[in-house]
């Protein structure tokens, strides 16, 4: 197998990469929060395929490449799933260098086995390219460590309400999850956590359109909050004491339908 | 506050950054496995303190800046910690751009609190720079998702042996762990883990000198395999089913003991 090596106009420095399939995680949204290695090697690509998920900024590391979008926001169907692994494999008979661009970490909650079996069998040499994921970028957004000493030693990341019941005090961030809010906080509740606990809910993580939340485990149980999020915009759900610091610096999330519910009444 | 400009001969792309203190994620140890925007402020900062677990390859970056090394590997004591905090407000008194860079990402499991608040303390504007989390890049170099659709939907990231009870086939994932791989494995045996479930160890993720390992749950209470690891390298260990497709390609774990003791029954 033989290096191919490009030395491209927005890249000056020349880089090698073996022939195959790259999955690259892109990372939250912001074009420059994907690591120096995958911006390199969009660079070099011949095809990308890319998430709808992926802010088009993002593509403007590419030089004239073929991109080619896939897949729906907020998870694909198995159906068009299929039909990317098979998309993957054809492009890599066809040109040296593929990438399949992923939002945020590649191997986090992003389906990446089916692809990765896909090229296994067809005996495909690929890399993985890991991505900043969306928790640590809301982290880091929020300027909040999602563990301390004090408080909490474990993370968990999870799209799943309640499968990890509380041993301490600990920290949960979870994805895909707007549809299950109300779920989420009951579930939490049951296990113990104080109706009081903090929590800071993040969309469209590290772009200009970001907002962030605030509200308490039990207003989140009550809210029917789902609908205050824009369509197809993934929102990132972050509880746990930790947040307490940052409690009074975000916007709360219930004060949004009071105006709602002012301007109803004054319409 | 004004902006700074600088145009870098090894940065093209001019840059714009508020005067302050930058808390940037270094990624794992490969230099390319920084995010852009942290290559981009490194090139840009007056002084860099960083710490002692970043490969040197990392200062690259940087352009005619001070660099100097703070904290020790593998955790710093309480008091240097507190020097650190008094370096970078000093240093943010002196200096226009300041950049405190920390191996991985800066808000996992690195102290980071404490700069935080010595920064909010001091009323300095800072900035964190989210980085690649070890976890991570060692599932990218595994070339395995942490998480499956069938197997576990959540991925726990701790310091700590067993303080979360065992409520799916999860995924665990432990930091600084070298020193505690026998209390790891008989806490998740309590919880009712398999003694076979499977166990993947890697050393110095992404760098040359990059080892993995793989054993049993069961193998690794009893092992007594801290000794394999070279003093100093930060090892990762990942517990769960997910790892099972990976476990013929990885080198056994007990393995080494086996031609130690070839080794001293010959000499």
């Amino acid at each position: 197998m033989e290096f191919i090596t490009k030395n491209t106009g927005k890249n000056p420095k020349p880089m090698m990469v073996l022939p195959g399939v790259y999955l690259i995680g892109a990372g939250p949204g912001a074009s420059d929060l994907i690591t120096v290695r995958g911006a390199r090697i969009l660079a070099l690509a011949d095809i990308v395929f890319y998430d709808a998920l992926i802010d088009l900024s993002m593509l403007e590391w590419c030089d004239g490449t073929k991109l080619v979008p896939v897949g729906k926001r907020c998870g694909a169907h198995s159906s068009s799933q299929h039909f990317i692994n098979k998309q993957l494999v054809d492009a890599a008979n066809k040109y040296p260098v593929v990438v399949r661009l992923k939002g945020g970490d590649p191997l986090i909650f992003g389906r990446a086995q089916e692809e990765i079996d896909a090229l296994e069998q067809a005996s495909i040499h690929f890399e993985v390219v890991p991505g900043i994921t969306t928790a640590l970028a809301a982290s880091a957004q929020l300027k909040q460590p999602p563990t301390s000493r004090d408080l909490s030693r474990t993370l968990t990341l999870t799209t799943l309400p309640g499968r990890c019941t509380h041993a301490d005090h600990q920290t949960f961030i979870y994805y895909m999850a707007r549809d299950q809010l109300s779920d989420i906080a009951q579930t939490l509740i049951d296990q113990a956590f104080a109706l009081d606990t903090p929590v800071c809910l993040m969309e469209s993580v590290s772009l200009p359109t970001q907002r962030s939340f605030g509200c308490t485990l039990d207003e989140l149980r009550m809210g029917d909050v789902q609908h205050y999020f824009l369509d197809k915009q993934p929102v990132v759900v972050m509880v746990g004491e930790v947040y307490r610091r940052n409690f009074q610096s975000l916007t709360p999330l219930i004060e949004p339908q009071m105006n709602f519910n002012v301007l109803q009444a004054a319409s």
